[in-house]
């Protein structure tokens, strides 16, 4: 599509928060170059808003959507079907998407790039990673003349929110989580954003993106922020750090690609330890020009519907993208998420004589040195939190040498562990 | 230019730091799309390196790099003359331009776009704003679909290296001056960097791209670092604060503009506080998006480097940046310095009975409200600093109460104000 006198034709699949966000803006006049012309939704009479021009047209059919003569669809409906169907649809009818559609995008984006290319249109999904922060475009052209090899991110607001709550007020997880919920900042099965698969399919977009190694989401190692206690953040601070959930993928020289979503310990000062609420950030490192960071808001409707008109704009300027320019890998990568760093452990135990002895020969065995232990004052004896601090291992090795440990009759819960990053 | 299976040809006029590490980049093998054809260099004789491909044609000419068959010249001479008359010469012989020279487009930006535009070409310019930092890419493009109204950038790094020096060595001014000239951090003369001129050519491209607001550069109120002392870090700290030279324009719903760059307290815990040696860091706020933030190198060969390349490959792949799409806004707004903030007055006073009461009169009789008085102990009576902190008020009215309180016998040193920024 080339820049012409009338304005680009935009057909919007999707009325929900952000739906409606993108439909305010381009309703607001100070995007003159595009056009809202129809908005699809499931029982669209109860939708129907009168601050929309009454010139767009309103359908419950994504039928109309893709026989329209619509040249960009937006697709804001979310989840893998029938949203995949409709996007393949519209990329077959010769309309360029713009999605926000991270599972999408995850699963299927090599694909749809490639039918993309294939037929001369665009695929833009900034609005899928990190909300309104243009990472996607900086990672893909503003640092296309460096060569990334490692990112690491704060992806999902849910768990910034409950672990930056569980900082600041000493609250339990299960209080912070049911905070969150009531404010809405979570869900009523909040599984996708605790446990890891949320950021992974973000990290799997940005692993494409910005490494140029796709993976998939499934391969991507996650662990949930659901065992940490507030206890874990007393003794974080001891170290100078918090806690978030980080997602980190790296291509090393070797060919290697790993990936993981976990949560980690993370310096206080650092740009990491200060992310709260809904804010996102993004780092990345190349050969060339070392770290980059973006951060901003990382979820929202307007945020979130800045991305989406910011692509569609793109695609009405005639800019190329991803899926017009290089050619997309489509072969996914192998991927490991075998880190190696320094670690936090905490263990939970029956105080006895000799269980330090038996932690240290255990890690000992395992060529794990020790950096610190940390044992703060004041806890039940029957149900004792301490920490050790490990120099670097391989996070493999750490957890056979766990297992080994977890097999003591004093353990009251399982041990911890969290990688430190600085 | 679109995107065949001929790299695009690629010259170098310059082949300094930058220069070079730009050829590095392009003769690395990471780039396959574009190669570099020509470099121009005085005195080539001896810049001629062995690690350049044999196929580049070394000149002293910059009409052979303007009569050759590059499709894209890279700017990175620097200065006003004769780089205008190269990238006029440039684009007037159908070449895209793409250049790191602040002076150059904070000038002649406009005039610069709009003849690239006419004649269908492209003048990229990432790299002079915020080193390897794709800032401007960001807000151009990025963030296009919102309205952005604020900037705020620590955009020079002679400055952050020697104000981040001063904090956490206490040392005086000069002496953090001699040591970044010895490290190389810091020109001979240093008055561009410190007196706020090359943050304000930098800020008036962000105002130009990312508010649309154009501005001359001249109309940009600087003011120097020069006047920061050690106890100015001492007293800040005692505000949760440190010093930075901060740059800031804002487009107001009436239509007015605001830019100025000048030291200002931050606080230690935000972004801006953290910002040491050469790293920049730019915030912006969108009415939709709310702020987003990029920091980085913001020096540097390679980081400068990697935004030149990065313009390259966009105009080698056809991407449609400011001179191609939108009209660029050529008119020069009017622009004001008189931003309204609370502020830091640091007095260096004889002491006598009844100073203080001077100086809250004279506050009183302008409307400025008082917020707090610090003035630590230990300091000689008869140069004794003290601060005074106060409410919102406006730049010019501080600075007539200031110039009233002046004309009293008992300063040993003119007092100095500074912004706080929260």
């Amino acid at each position: 599509m080339t820049r012409s006198s009338e304005p680009s034709r935009v057909a919007l699949l999707g009325f929900g928060t952000v739906g409606q966000a993108v439909a305010r803006i381009l309703s607001s006049g100070e995007v003159p170059e595009v056009r809202l012309t129809h908005i699809f939704n499931r029982n669209v009479a109860s939708k129907r808003a009168d601050w929309v021009p009454s010139s767009v047209c309103w359908t419950e059919s994504a039928g109309d959507i893709l026989a329209s003569d619509a040249d960009i669809v937006v697709e804001v409906v979310g989840g893998l079907r029938p949203a995949y169907d409709w996007v393949r649809g519209a990329l077959e009818a010769g309309k360029s998407v713009v999605t926000a559609n991270k599972q999408l995008m995850a699963h299927h984006g090599p694909e749809l790039l490639d039918l993309a290319r294939a037929r001369g249109l665009e695929v833009r999904f900034e609005a899928s990673v990190a909300g309104g922060i243009p990472v996607l475009r900086a990672l893909q052209e503003g640092l296309a003349g460096d060569r990334l090899v490692e990112v690491r991110g704060i992806l999902n607001g849910t768990c910034a929110y409950i672990l930056s709550r569980m900082q600041s007020e000493t609250i339990a997880f299960a209080d912070a989580l049911a905070e969150a919920q009531a404010r809405g900042y979570a869900e009523a099965d909040p599984s996708e954003d605790l446990d890891g698969a949320d950021a992974a399919a973000k990290l799997a977009i940005i692993a494409a993106v910005g490494l140029r190694r796709p993976v998939r989401v499934g391969d991507i190692a996650t662990r949930s922020i659901r065992p940490i206690e507030p206890v874990d953040f007393l003794y974080a601070r001891e170290l100078g750090c918090t806690i978030r959930q980080i997602a980190r993928a790296s291509a090393e020289d070797s060919g290697a690609v790993f990936a993981a979503v976990r949560p980690a310990l993370v310096p206080l000062t650092s740009g990491f330890g200060r992310v709260e609420g809904n804010q996102n950030l993004v780092t990345v490192r190349g050969v060339f020009g070392g770290e980059t960071s973006f951060s901003g808001s990382g979820a929202g409707g307007s945020p979130t519907a800045v991305a989406v008109v910011s692509d569609v704009l793109s695609v009405s300027r005639g800019a190329k993208g991803e899926s017009a320019s290089a050619p997309v890998e489509t072969a996914f990568h192998d991927v490991s998420g075998d880190f190696v760093a320094p670690h936090y452990v905490r263990f939970t135990v029956n105080d006895k004589p000799g269980i330090l002895a038996q932690v240290t020969t255990a890690y000992a065995r395992y060529g794990i040195n020790i950096e610190g232990v940390l044992q703060l004052p004041k806890f039940r004896k029957d149900r004792l939190p301490f920490v050790t601090t490990l120099e670097e291992c391989s996070e493999s090795v750490l957890d056979r040498a766990l297992a080994e440990v977890a097999r003591s009759d004093f353990h009251v819960q399982p041990p911890l562990s969290l990688p430190i990053f600085s």
